[in-house]
């Protein structure tokens, strides 16, 4: 077996990242491995295991394989769908040998993680990122977590994977909703790190809307490049990692509000990037024309840069339960300039209220 | 403050045990750690809090402290009562840098142990061992975990605590129940690794039955120091750490057939430490007289050796889902001798059900 290129990701337990691997050479790879596996549990979707299952086995004839299809949506990303995959899990004889294998996206990655970390306190697990938002984003990094009615990700860990397992072809016939979602994290990524990336979005939107192959394995692999990177450097997000929350925790909060219907994770992503580039603005880091700057790049790609009647007072409440709060106080990322972003942990309650109301439209 | 006796835990993450530890020196204890904590969540049964918390609280003064009681009971270690907790958490204000004590035996610790691995993906964990089984036994050794409908600890972490912090005081007031369960995990440690500890206990049952204190003492420092010298060999018991299951897989069994009522902990280990025995007889590693051995020292603790109405063929399905199992097989530990033990792989069914027999009295 040709092995694809491989990205080593630090962490307390390190792992690989194969981009443009193939579905169907994972058995080879697992067979390399020096602790044998037995049995094999995929988490998936029935959509996605219908497309790829297939060439996924192709590789797997030697390992006893259970397939466990969850709904989509991220309300399925709940301790109730958790308890639910341990029953079936035990019901196919899943033990400590078991590899699970997470084939789909971020959801699937996030639950089919947690799962493995959880049970029997802990067996191996195996991303195989079918989206484009899993790819360059939620496959890498080790976090897992489920959802809570007062928060998203509450409960979770820093699971690392035994690898993540990439193959570009799945991104061919993903529908354009979740490429966005992808496309939200990518340019976020460039925002924080890499101004040449925020570039090339720039001045390859058309050849990217097309969906060109080689145009695509650049994007997806300097975007994924820029992940590891910062991951590596800080696993546990005490320090540069808080900076791929930008956007996040007004995203989140507006996510949670709408109980994750008529916002995608994406489009959340997106207006809670211009959110905290209005802020960014009023702190005196980014000047008006780069926020339009980054509104328009947002708008190319038909992701949103503002959201119609919603309560800013109801949002900043929201963002009382976010995971980076510390002693009370609310952590935010603003960008700083186009390329780089800092961690603020100075903004005051109204300062975010101007800026929830930046993108808020009145609907009359 | 004069720091009590502190035996360090090798693990990937390495803790102190304090034993014989004050409760009110926690805080001194907390004040001389390099990263400050500004909230404390207390996480206790109401009996325990009542007659604890007072004493605890004298040296938290400079802390913000919140309680969250949990009632009694094996059935409240669930995914229901974390998401509860997760709640309650969320309400009191618990960020990232929320420190969780559990202050109780060994359900708390395991709840909010798990609580405090999954919340915002894990936060500092501190162990107050309240009875006679958390100090020797589940306090030591960073497991945590919540049942299932399916069986017992499913889904839980290796999570090891800042520090154990061990008040003999508390186990003055220990109701016998109580105390039976953690000298079922005591008497284990010894048949499994100390011959003399086991002689010990038998002549010394009069003076631990009265509680002497001197007594006690050195029965729960040379217990929990077997537990301590175990783990740190082993953290993922991935070998001699399989050795402290004597009794487990038969015991648990029991308890989850019985529902976790009408059997504690502690009896559902003695019967099965009984059950185990009769089992390493079968397989020539244990004579009868040893067998009977143990069943004397365990009588003389009025722990049960014996069950009635159970059908061994019930039992034996409900060892099917245990998570030492790995590829089908049962994996056993059978004591060897008095003070030594073997992890056995090749025990069949029909042994199996014959020691289930040997322990089953029909009531008619």
């Amino acid at each position: 077996m040709n092995l694809p290129e491989e990205i080593e990701v630090a962490a307390k337990q390190s792992y690989p990242v194969y981009l443009g691997a193939a579905l169907e050479e994972l058995g080879d790879y697992l067979q390399s491995l020096p602790d044998k596996i037995q049995h094999i549990l995929v988490i998936s979707h029935k959509k996605v295991s219908d497309l790829y299952l297939e060439r996924l086995v192709k590789g797997l004839e030697d390992y006893r394989v259970d397939l466990l299809t969850v709904p989509e949506g991220e309300e399925e990303k709940s301790l109730e769908r958790l308890s639910r995959l341990t029953t079936a899990a035990l019901d196919c004889g899943a033990d400590r040998k078991t590899l699970v294998i997470a084939l789909g996206g971020g959801v699937i990655g996030d639950l089919a993680g947690f799962f493995a970390s959880a049970f029997m306190r802990g067996i191996r697990f195996l991303q195989v990122p079918t989206t484009l938002l899993a790819q360059v984003d939620s496959s890498i990094g080790g976090k897992v977590a489920v959802n809570h009615p007062a928060g998203k990700n509450i409960l979770g860990a820093f699971y690392p994977p035994l690898a993540v397992w990439t193959d570009f072809s799945t991104l061919n016939s993903l529908p354009w909703n979740e490429v966005e979602n992808g496309l939200a994290e990518s340019i976020k990524h460039a925002l924080i790190d890499d101004e040449d990336l925020f570039a090339f979005f720039e001045t390859q939107a058309d050849s990217i809307r097309q969906r060109d192959p080689a145009i695509w394995r650049e994007m997806v692999t300097r975007s994924t490049s820029i992940k590891i990177r910062i991951v590596s450097q800080d696993e546990r997000e005490q320090g540069i990692r808080r900076l791929l929350n930008l956007g996040h925790t007004f995203g989140h909060a507006l996510e949670t509000e709408m109980n994750y219907r008529g916002v995608t994770h994406g489009q959340g992503v997106s207006i809670g990037i211009v959110a905290a580039s209005y802020l960014a603005n009023a702190k005196g880091s980014l000047t008006l024309t780069e926020v339009e700057r980054i509104k328009q790049l947002l708008q190319r790609y038909d992701l949103p840069t503002s959201i119609q009647k919603q309560d800013p007072q109801t949002l900043l409440r929201r963002m009382q339960t976010d995971k980076k709060n510390q002693g009370g106080r609310k952590i935010l990322v603003l960008p700083q300039g186009i390329g780089q972003a800092v961690v603020s942990e100075d903004c005051t309650d109204e300062e975010i209220l101007a800026a929830w109301h930046k993108i808020i439209v009145e609907n009359n």
